[in-house]
């Protein structure tokens, strides 16, 4: 495991209580002196009632999973979980579930940041080997973003398709779809009787609508949560899709990767799913961080300001300026100084960055301790940083080339999606002979449907 | 035209001013004795600032169609309107317009009173020759009553189609479809872009939701609306459909024959049309009272109380049976009173129902004039209003008989349809030298596509 110290930005600042974390707006708190201090993700973990990512989980995953966990795991950036565990508990035995994750579409171009939950959510496809549900919120972003048209986020969603495909998803296991275009009628069978489950009262407290919201959001988190029902994609299961949503389809479980900001959707999933009329369990959820802007500490990349991210589709010499001009140095005034002091490396960007990107835990702690001593100097950090993001994001360019018009028709038609899951799953152990009034679930999972199978 | 007395229960029992009326309940109010009196329409007309439909419109009417007004029409059945003289208009310049009308589906069979807004568009749909689309709200009951689920929902809009077929729309000209179903992504574009300009506290204030009202009923609104924008329908004008929404497709007018309990939904769709992307304009609405129920005045036919209606499905018997038994009499309390005292049709609910079917004025006013002055008995108006009825019914039965599964899969099929229109336009009056701001809309007219036609 990796050392605590190279967990980005955790140690460092102080930590303000008026942090402000929404699905449409990501803002550290503000110090005593004004100055934007970095996000407290304990604190919201703490607030939202998330389960902390620990030790004994990482154990546990690598027990059962046979994988060594991601560095983005072992360094903290997925940091929280609902119910991480019992999917782990499920890939043990062999019962399926698949993956959920999605993108509203607002530019043309992804960056860096907008990759984080999307990388991860490929190795935990690649480890799991589950099928991936992938929705292009296309709705979304046009509601909640003025001068946003409906068709210009149509077409933003195709172009961020092709990006999502240049990360490496297994297209045999992998369904991408526009919520405005993928039109199974149980998907929207399922978000109106979802929200016939939600009150106005309830969205109002999970994203502080009010009666001047249109009535667009109000109803929007519907759709956003019932992409996690298996019942939503019947073609997927099966290569005669029933015509009705099933009770047994209904049990095959979802694990949701995100950034922690869109939790409050899927609390409300979670506490609704049981009230289907085919009950779904809880989905599970593993959250990320955000990647810090180039900036620093308590912002997070954002397209609407090109200073502050990585763009997908920048040059090497593009991303060479932007780390030396804009990435916040940990590092001394003077040269003197930093040799004699040592420099910052919880704070500094280019650093940060290497423990997102450098796969080589020893190196890193190498890094770490040379910089934090002043053996290391900023133009050095920063040139390590440059090079393994123009790495990455050269090698995204190259695989995003070979997305042609009919490799990204091939991701996006409805169709039904290989499983692998767990080659040598370990027997369940027999029923207990009385069940208590919780256990229900568990009772259920025993009339699982034949898995279906490559 | 008609006389006054001829119109259904208008001149007879005291009004009370708390009568209810909204999409999903109307109910007379209730008088000093606590009984309910009939409806007052005009009430609700000013209330809601429609126009009463007049005797000079329906001169107009017939001076620009060459049509006979409807005897629905001529007896003030179809009562109100919003900018129906907008469509004369139309259609008198050979400008395209269609009809939109729906049936939110909560049981497997019409009565009598859901039929007339159809038979009423049927014959608009004769005289103007234009397309219809059709929705079916199979979302619309599931979301507003308790114990019904979306499946149900279909499974009686299929048995809706059916009988709507029956009523004998035009199938080139008529398209019927689900909401549910029908998944066009140019409707769900203009159903969120819609949701997109209307607030929670304005469907608050047009349906009387509060903060425990779901949010599928705040959202469904926009549903009902968009389908009357012709840009939610790009195969219906067209053979190769256009990709996007357009412009000119958007300036087709609509014309939305409902129960006056309707117009809340397109108050709200008037109130916002023009803000579309793609402008359209207000949609004209021609409103129907209700079809009085057996038991009398200040109720409406209900599928709920199976004595309050006249069922499609409902056999001879059973209609004479439920006449007899059920349908408040105008009569006296003796047959020697009656003959002296003659009885009252202006509340007889037989008399009623021979205004809404039998065709000849001179008939129904001698009958009128007959049971007033005591020379008709009752027990001879009911056999008269059970001869109509068995009638209607039964030659609905016939036609219901004809629709087959390929009969109903045409007219669900999302497809080009047939336009007829005025055969001899008049030609409009050159353009002003100077345009007005509010004279806009007619400026853009002129740049309509090249009318489909058959």
């Amino acid at each position: 495991m990796a050392t605590d110290a190279a967990a980005p930005a955790a140690a460092a600042p102080p930590v303000a209580a008026d942090q402000d974390i929404n699905p449409w707006s990501v803002q550290g708190g503000v110090d005593e002196n004004g100055e934007v201090v970095a996000i407290d993700y304990e604190a919201i973990s703490k607030k939202w009632s998330t389960s902390l990512i620990d030790e004994a989980l990482l154990e546990r995953f690598e027990r059962v999973t046979g994988h060594k966990p991601h560095r983005w795991l072992r360094r903290g950036l997925f940091f929280s979980h609902r119910d991480f565990d019992r999917i782990l508990t499920r890939y043990e035995h062999g019962d399926p579930f698949f993956l959920y994750t999605g993108r509203g579409p607002s530019t043309g171009s992804l960056h860096l940041g907008h990759t984080i939950p999307l990388q991860f959510t490929k190795w935990l496809q690649d480890v799991f080997d589950v099928p991936l549900v992938f929705m292009l919120t296309d709705d979304e972003k046009a509601l909640f973003k003025d001068g946003l048209a409906f068709e210009d986020t149509l077409q933003y969603g195709m172009d961020n398709a092709r990006d999502i495909i240049a990360l490496g998803f297994d297209q045999k296991k992998t369904f991408i779809f526009s919520d405005l275009k993928y039109l199974s009628n149980h998907f929207l069978m399922n978000a109106w009787e979802f929200s016939r489950l939600v009150t106005f009262n309830q969205v109002r407290g999970a994203f502080g609508f009010d009666g001047s919201s249109n009535v667009g959001k109000v109803f929007f988190p519907s759709v956003q949560c019932v992409a996690g029902f298996a019942t939503s994609y019947p073609e997927i299961w099966s290569d005669t899709p029933a015509e009705v949503r099933t009770k047994e389809i209904a049990k095959i479980d979802c694990l949701i990767p995100m950034g922690i900001d869109q939790d409050p959707y899927f609390r409300l999933l979670r506490d609704n799913s049981h009230r289907m009329r085919y009950p779904s369990p809880k989905p599970a959820l593993i959250h990320s961080k955000f990647l810090t802007a180039l900036q620093g500490a308590g912002g997070k990349m954002s397209s609407s300001n090109p200073n502050s991210a990585i763009f997908m589709t920048d040059t090497g010499k593009q991303i060479k300026n932007k780390i030396n001009k804009h990435a916040f140095s940990g590092g001394r005034e003077t040269l003197e100084e930093h040799r004699a002091l040592g420099g910052n490396p919880d704070v500094d960007v280019s650093y940060i960055y290497l423990t997102y990107f450098e796969e080589d835990d020893a190196k890193l702690e190498e890094i770490y301790n040379a910089y934090k001593k002043g053996e290391m100097l900023t133009g050095e950090l920063k040139k390590l940083a440059i090079e393994v993001l123009q790495k990455n994001v050269e090698e995204f360019q190259e695989r995003r080339k070979a997305v042609t018009d009919e490799v990204l028709a091939s991701y996006m038609k409805p169709r039904r999606l290989q499983w692998g899951g767990n080659p040598n799953p370990k027997p369940k152990p027999a029923p207990e002979p009385k069940k208590g009034k919780g256990e229900k679930a568990d009772k259920g999972e025993k009339k699982l449907p034949e898995r279906p199978k490559e």
